[in-house]
């Protein structure tokens, strides 16, 4: 049994359909109802040496990127930040390691209004672990954006440029997009959506497997990061973008003058059939299964 | 810098003023304003060789102690536990211990109705590790107990016998006390409450610190584990009993009856002074210094 091996064998326990639990494991965040509205909880873990490099990067962009992770999570429910809780586990004499952490996950929160109320701390003798849990608000009278709600004939877009994350130490400086998702469910309906942490090929995937349909790229539409071509966009990992799916009209207008200063574009479009598809400069074939997976 | 320090700088950092906070980091749970109600939010971990011997416990008892950790939090505010959400980090090759932890943690969440809503999974060339944060709610009508609430002349109680939790394997097996801190509420007016994880003489300063008073032990009432002796009641740690002041007459009437089966014992007073005492056979002298590290 490998780790998504597990993380599905996990999924399939179920057990979740007690009172107030409106999505359980499985989208970017649970949903919870409580009292007049609904509560995204999202948990995610930095770890050295498969997550960031420590030695390259430093603590202060480490603690960053753990925060980074989750509020891109609540972006991808169209949700607001509300707090963060963190536990972290530090090398045995370097202590200092944890101020570093601490100061990049408060870097990180307090960009986005999202204090941290709560923590622990443990010393041992392996490396850096990192695990942020991060609790998400809807604005009053939205719905959270599910992977689940896309409709065949949607058009699917893609906020940014992929591809390359990793080697350009984007992983450890971009922006979680909830700015862009903010102004997206303001001036359209998306229908469905994640964002890119494991490759456009491997999240598209999951967005068709939570909807039920199947998607049909073009490939010459997927916008490269610098140095980036298409293998590493469709694989590499880690983008942090948004992929939503929404009615062509919509996505035409949102792709017209982008969201937030962050430029949309539009990839493909979801199909009735299951299976996913791309279309470059040979013809039309099946979408690579590749994506990414953790160093090591 | 130890961890202890670290600690506390970081809770010294504040920036958590902002609206919907009403308590912060510093007592057993963040307490948060939700709708019509608050929410707890607690986050505690386990690693492997720190908080558990895997090779003596097993995956099992290693992710029930896990979730058992938090839900001692959630009862040392008299809270009611909702939902949890999980982090966990596996030893490359070892992916069948996933399941034995997540076992445990179902285990010890379904007991207490704390459905597990979400999680991530990782593997590493390192040791296990589990971190877990919860979601508590309050009954209808119940403010959370925290710490900071003890007067001079309150009595002093806790429930169950203290001492030798990690020598006894008690740490792996205890019960979070829900049911006693519940029926604690609806029987009497505590002013103050703290789980004891980091040992009696320790955490009863947690408390006498938060409420700025002191307190008054009498050593021959400390209520003593199987095997253990007073120094192991004040400093072993891991007993995850509830240590709560409350005046006098209700402290009486809850130690004649217990709460919930569990038996109560008065250990002394809360005073005026701000230093610890305990009297003993010998006469009366400072509360030795004494409390638990984690074994790394």
């Amino acid at each position: 049994m490998n780790e998504r091996e597990l993380i599905n064998w996990i999924r399939q326990q179920g057990g979740t359909d007690s009172e107030g639990i409106l999505v359980g494991p499985g989208d970017d965040c649970a949903v919870l109802a409580s009292g007049d509205g609904v509560l995204l909880v999202t948990v995610d873990q930095v770890l050295a040496g498969v997550h960031v490099d420590i030695a390259r990067a430093g603590g202060r962009a480490a603690g960053r990127k753990a925060m980074a992770r989750n509020l891109s999570d609540i972006a991808a429910m169209a949700g607001v930040p509300f707090v963060a809780v963190a536990s972290v586990t530090l090398p045995k004499g370097d202590e200092a390691l944890g101020c570093e952490i601490y100061a990049g996950l408060r870097e990180a929160a307090e960009a986005f209004g999202c204090p941290i109320v709560g923590g622990d701390v443990a010393t041992w003798d392996n490396p850096l672990t990192v695990s942020v849990t991060v609790l998400g608000k809807m604005p009053a009278g939205r719905e959270p954006i599910l992977r689940s709600g896309a409709r065949a004939g949607d058009a699917i877009c893609v906020t940014g440029a992929l591809g390359r994350s990793w080697q350009s130490g984007r992983d450890l400086t971009f922006t979680p997009r909830l700015a862009e998702a903010a102004e997206l469910v303001s001036r359209a309906t998306p229908s469905a959506m994640i964002d890119l942490s494991d490759g456009l090929a491997r999240d598209l995937r999951h967005l068709c497997d939570a909807s039920g349909t199947g998607a049909h790229l073009q490939a010459g539409a997927i916008p490269l990061a610098p140095g980036a071509d298409l293998a590493g966009a469709l694989g590499d990992g880690e983008d942090y973008e948004l992929l939503f799916t929404l009615p062509r009209a919509e996505a035409e207008a949102v792709a017209a003058t982008g969201l937030a200063g962050t430029p949309v574009t539009i990839l493909g479009e979801m199909t009735t059939a299951t299976e996913l598809l791309m279309t470059d400069s040979t013809g039309t074939g099946p979408l690579p299964e590749t994506g990414w997976e953790h160093r090591t």
